[in-house]
């Protein structure tokens, strides 16, 4: 886990600990509402905005409410993107479309993306609000292109790719890091600063995830191997591996893409082709591009106080397993 | 339709005409965006807000403002429950998971809520936007608590089934006309006037809905016959006819309710069970008294510029057919 220090570490826990008092009042609301909660996730987004509205002007309540709004706004997506995806499973538990079902996520979902708009009222800051309701547009919007990738393959570039992965993913580090700033009222060129760490981390992150679904016949990551590979996702390694196949090669990935079911010596050689040395290599020279822009950005902020632990949370970005 | 004056009926049409322009830059958003926004539906909601902001004061551009976000806020619940509902027509024309798929219709729900909130955001009025995030709330928990119903059949009374008809329908008719009067700044007596009409006739147009489903057989209402029933929805018919049913008769409605596939038999009967005296006339007297509800409170606002095309829209409302 993060090198985190112990008053972050409590900060965190009341992060969790806000969440989970959210509730309403109908017992079924509460049950699926316990159940998502009860897994605590890492909550990195909620921790990029606690580091960067560390502040001595600020009390920490504030903070603990937008680091709170942020983790709820992600949770919302992650219910959506079960129905999305198909998932079963969901940091390790069965996803809510699996206890209950799809009805339940898509309405527990708007339940809890309302929620967060909700507590955004409550903090009275509009330019934050509307930092995050773009962000949350931006999501949506990132998902529905990535569906749509597949079908659009052949004009696919690197571009396109990486648009994607910052809408999704890269779009709510972002919005984390600058809104933490603006909460702490960082002057303008560190609020910009700190949106840049988080949306290059955010994509770093995102291409670390893409690496370990081709990871994970080997390793335990905490997802199932080749899930992104099953749900017809192009994701980093594959479009590097369709790239630089052979014609045959090439044919066979996109042939078993968004299959949902793979024998065992498809998924073996779709595993031998994205892990190949090509692939593998340019995944993780962009990784490392982005890790080390992200580390560009911090620099511009290294008077601030949350400068070590941002650095550690960076530099565990780029070698995480899970 | 509603009789409206031609102000108002242009101001509807500046509805439409702003909502199709918050488009994005992909094509395939485009595409979903402008099918389901091709549909222009009754409008019931804006035409609320718009008739309740009605005020020498203010500019038509704020009005049809928020009237575009309440109506915005509507469609992006019509598209989740297309998937809640599994849907197949929605207002005649088939449903976006049907032309595209669910995955597609929860996110463009999620593109259209959160477009709704950074529009709020342009509207500048917080406790607008407070009070419209609490009624995006309330319907999710509206519609989660309605399929759990079924489950606490034994334990549903009116009571239960008027909060769920509340909250998944009448809370955005009462936020919508709540929210007109505030953009007005009209007086606190007055928003809460209009709260309390757009509550019970968001009530009376539910109740009139549930009735509608079981009118289908015989007339075109635009939606499937026994929609809701194949749905295992209990909707104020259904109750009224579980309660005055011999012990047989509820049996077997209840062994068939939520069955997607009925015979023309089992249909019927269950046609006959519902439409029958006790359930219709206790169907219609508790539409009348709401209706009579919202008239009440029309009267407490009949200095009121609105005030005639307000009450021609409670009296279509208890005559409707589709």
């Amino acid at each position: 886990m993060y090198k985190i220090n112990h008053t972050t570490t409590n900060e965190l826990s009341r992060v969790q600990e806000k969440i989970t008092k959210e509730l309403a009042s109908e017992k079924i609301i509460q049950d699926i509402y316990e159940y998502i909660f009860q897994s605590k996730g890492k909550k990195t987004r909620a921790l990029i905005a606690l580091l960067a509205s560390q502040s001595k002007k600020l009390k920490p309540l504030k903070r603990i409410e937008l680091a709170s709004i942020i983790e709820l706004l992600h949770t919302a997506t992650l219910v959506h993107d079960d129905v999305v995806d198909q998932s079963k499973l969901r940091r390790g538990e069965k996803s809510v479309n699996q206890v209950w079902n799809n009805s339940y996520s898509v309405l527990m979902g708007d339940f809890i993306y309302s929620k967060a708009f909700m507590l955004m009222m409550k903090l009275d800051r509009p330019a934050i609000l509307k930092e995050l309701a773009g962000a949350t547009n931006d999501i949506a919007r990132g998902e529905i292109i990535q569906l749509n990738l597949f079908e659009n393959y052949l004009h696919l570039d690197l571009d396109g790719l990486l648009k994607v992965s910052y809408l999704k993913t890269g779009r709510l580090f972002e919005a984390a890091a600058k809104t933490g700033a603006m909460l702490a009222d960082s002057s303008k060129a560190d609020v910009k600063s700190f949106g840049l760490l988080g949306k290059t981390l955010g994509i770093a992150f995102q291409i670390q995830d893409d690496i370990l679904d081709y990871e994970s016949l080997h390793i335990n990551t905490g997802k199932p191997a080749l899930q992104d590979f099953q749900e017809g996702k192009i994701t980093f390694p594959l479009f590097y591996a369709l790239k630089h196949s052979a014609n045959d090669d090439q044919k066979f990935l996109l042939e078993h893409l968004g299959k949902k079911k793979l024998t065992k010596t498809i998924k073996n050689r779709v595993f031998n082709l994205v892990r190949s040395d090509m692939p593998m290599k340019c995944s993780q020279t962009l990784l490392d591009s982005y890790i080390s822009k992200a580390k560009k950005s911090l620099e511009k902020v290294n008077h601030h106080s949350c400068y070590n632990e941002m650095l550690n949370l960076i530099m565990f970005s780029s070698q995480r397993k899970s």
